[in-house]
């Protein structure tokens, strides 16, 4: 995810845990790199809705014939999305150059980035994430070595000023790509129709381009990494990657830097130095002892389980701390738990039901472990919160668990209720189907929401329904042109975005790579 | 100067003289560094007259203790005015940095410059001149090296983003001021007035800090070479400096970069390959002639002139290609000379001024080199030039020189005829009396043509007027918080530019610096 929501800890007490810090310092590791040219220029224009769309344009072996003057520009394309560091060779034409070379360059996940004027942009978060660089070049030619990392397909050169006396000519462009992993490391899924190989295609790129140092968020935007994220991205890494190495220091990182009493971050820093953030989501937190349950259940590595189980068990301990009557206190703060960016959504409902779904991963590490004190409280725990689930949330009326005071009926809280095995799954199932046919108000607003739905369809064998919104969401993307799955995706408004303004979403985002594992596992 | 057109010769056939250039390539040298640091933060504002102010502020010790979040900026005074690079040590402070900072750098040799907007610039040289930097941190605390070259005395920091959760720190600000000479060594003269001690420290500041691997036309804007800048520099210099090799490297570089004929370029460039500009002015070539002549009444070197005599009787020559009937035939293009920037200037008449001048520094040096069929040439032009000057240009009654079809009187047309003493002393302290009493409409645009009205003052022996006008024009500068002297300045329009927008403008400008000059050798 994005920042939730702006939390600002002055004087944070930090825990470090420097076993666990070394551990994933022993597990860091030299990237894969990739060399990568431009396949042809484009023209970035509008389609009949307004979205942004290439046009295929001219060979590439065109851009140095190109001559850049006040104005003008070119926009290459790199085929496909990576994530990397870019050279420049840049010369001059003309007369001698009599004035700095003043470019800008914009690098564009998705055709419309092209099109966005950044001059407009009054979003909530740093107009900073936006990729584009104001240039100077004093002396041409020139290589331009960018030392900034991008993620684009597109790169377009625009020449905000040169001189009446001399053209910039863009006379070859090179990217290096990186990832942990490397796409020939995964088979593509055979016998497939076409639109679900493009999808999962793309689950891929995602995935692979979000697996850096670490599982990043998204990383033209945010290259911190998430834990609600890595959940999602671990399992899709072990259906495809199989990267166990990452996961593993991913889950250090996350144990050995934590806040003072233990609770571990939303997200986490690497540089400059390792550190947590002062930001805090209730279900987030939970989340580790599930990534912990599913390396588990990956690897059956019971030495790494027996390492984090008091880490795990920590987290749902501090849980109760924001719990009130059994179930989470969100008068305190609307926002404790994430679950989805969706706006107006009651979060209550849908937190009960991870809360549910952490406990029986909680309870199965803890018998592993042999932690019997632990099992005891846990088994506890979710009797109570299996009762609550039906006397707080359950309206036998309406056939649909509700919310908050408000009594909302969402799509997400469906969706955790029925991951978290609240029903037995016949009854389970009836309610799915109902929330696909009454399509109550409150949806989803992020594919990592949309997955939890798509998840929840699956766990009750619906996999025709889960394959059809699959297709219409993911495929959504597919249509729009999409390389790689984008942090937010609302079909009825294109442009939408958590952050006031989409110039700043990310288009290759950790939590949207999720077709490529579910793909795999239920087909 | 800048650029007095846009001049494009499309390929220009280039001529050059290997041994010149070799020479000039032994003459480079190293710069000398000092450190500079900040000496406190100030406040810009606006005077009465809406000129920016720099007024003081708080003690650079502050500084380290200003966060700078969305939209905050702190401006660092360095003192005086420098030409050098600069490096910034940044921090974050608040919680873990979040989003890359992004910061907007502003320097400023003039307060103005801080409050001018770029955005809406639209002069019609190149925007890439405004010293401004977008620049994005990604990782704080880091020390930013910039590789850029600037001339300012000011430095805004802004930040153009942060996050809503940290904030930038700018620790330290460090300035490596180079040229090629040092203040230290150049006496102040004593006795003066403080008004005219200013004027002369100004003056020497603004030709030290044009003094670079060449004498550069404006450290901000234009690295160039320019001719009729180094005939004023080399002067100035001979009278304070004394650093010769800088001149005579020079004289190589246009002795040996030459148009196919052996034209001598209005400016020249050194980097990326020593080559001469596509732009040629009239009068900018035949100073050629002045700048040799120059150079041996300085330093006696007669070997110099042996080797430079035919590359500076060139110029003579092919001046004739530009004239008709005896003067400069201006319907072929109004800019063929430059003279000044002043717009409407009618710029026949002083052209044969500097005709004269030349041809008088010519036959000298011809005959210093024995160079007898030069000498003959010379001297029958020199002859038809003072004929023609007072036959097509001299108004009796209106007792002025007249230029042009329009019969334009003017300013430069006066002190030109003056300087190349077309009438007897006398008779030309009478014009000059009669100009400062007629105060013609068409007056001067910039410093280069002001300071020729003061040299053909002193030229007459009227140091009084001289010294009242130098006061009034130089001193007007500094009223307004010069530290080194304007590319143009209009005292009626603090606001004018010669290039339709003043934020492009030079403030540290070569053909600004002769006050030093003419204060040691007239008063």
């Amino acid at each position: 995810m994005g920042e939730a929501t702006v939390s600002i800890i002055e004087n944070m007490e930090r825990r470090t845990v420097d076993a666990f810090v070394k551990k994933a310092v022993e597990l860091d590791h030299e990237l894969l790199e990739i060399n990568v040219k431009p396949v042809s220029l484009v023209h970035i224009g509008r389609d009949e809705n307004g979205n942004g769309i290439a046009a295929s344009g001219e060979a590439i072996e065109e851009m140095p014939k190109k001559r850049l003057a006040k104005g003008d520009s070119i926009c290459l394309d790199f085929g496909d999305h990576h994530v990397g560091y870019v050279t420049l060779k840049l010369a001059s034409a003309g007369s001698p150059q009599d004035a700095p070379a003043f470019l800008r360059l914009k690098f564009a996940e998705i055709a419309n980035e092209i099109l966005d004027d950044s001059s407009t942009y009054e979003g909530w978060i740093s107009k900073g994430w936006i990729q584009e660089e104001f240039i100077h070049i004093d002396v041409l030619p020139c290589e331009l070595k960018l030392p900034r990392r991008y993620a684009f397909r597109y790169l377009e050169v625009y020449a905000i000023d040169t001189s009446p006396k001399f053209q910039v000519v863009v006379e070859d462009a090179a990217l290096t790509a990186v990832s942990a992993v490397s796409m020939e490391d995964v088979k593509p899924l055979e016998g497939l129709p076409e639109d679900l190989q493009k999808i999962d295609r793309a689950s891929l790129k995602t995935l692979q381009d979000c697996m850096q140092y670490v599982f990043e968020d998204g990383p033209k935007r945010d290259r911190r990494l998430w834990i609600g994220d890595l959940r999602l991205q671990a399992k899709a890494n072990y259906a495809t990657f199989k990267n166990y190495d990452l996961v593993k220091r991913c889950m250090y990182l996350f144990a050995g830097l934590t806040r003072g009493d233990g609770k571990i971050g939303a997200c986490l820093f690497t540089e400059p130095v390792m550190q947590v953030d002062d930001t805090f989501l209730w279900d987030y937190s939970l989340f580790f002892v599930s990534i912990l349950y599913d390396y588990y259940q990956e690897t059956k590595d019971l030495e790494i389980v027996k390492e984090l189980w008091p880490t795990a068990y920590c987290q749902i301990r501090l849980a109760l701390d924001d719990m009130k009557d059994g179930v989470l206190d969100t008068e305190k703060f609307e926002l404790l738990a994430f679950i989805d960016w969706k706006e107006g959504l009651d979060r209550q409902a849908a937190a009960q039901g991870v809360w549910i779904y952490c406990l029986r991963h909680g309870k199965i590490l803890a018998e592993l472990v042999g932690d019997t004190e632990a099992l005891e409280t846990i088994e506890k725990l979710l009797t109570e919160a299996l009762e609550n689930a039906v006397s707080h949330f359950w309206d036998e009326e309406q056939g649909f668990f509700v919310s908050g005071s408000r009594r909302q009926v969402s799509w997400s809280s469906q969706a955790w209720m029925v991951l978290a095995d609240v029903f037995d799954k016949e009854k389970s199932r009836k309610l799915m189907l109902h929330l696909l046919e009454e399509n109550p108000e409150v949806g989803v607003a992020t594919p990592y929401a949309y997955h939890h739905v798509i998840e929840a369809l699956l766990h009750v064998d619906e996999k025709d329904k889960a394959l059809e919104l699959m297709r219409t969401y993911w495929g959504g993307m597919i249509g729009l042109g999409a390389d790689t799955f984008w942090e937010a995706f609302d079909p009825k408004d294109t442009n939408a975005s958590p952050y006031g303004n989409a110039q700043v979403n990310s288009f290759c985002h950790a939590w949207s790579c999720t077709p490529a594992w579910l793909l795999r596992e239920y087909f």
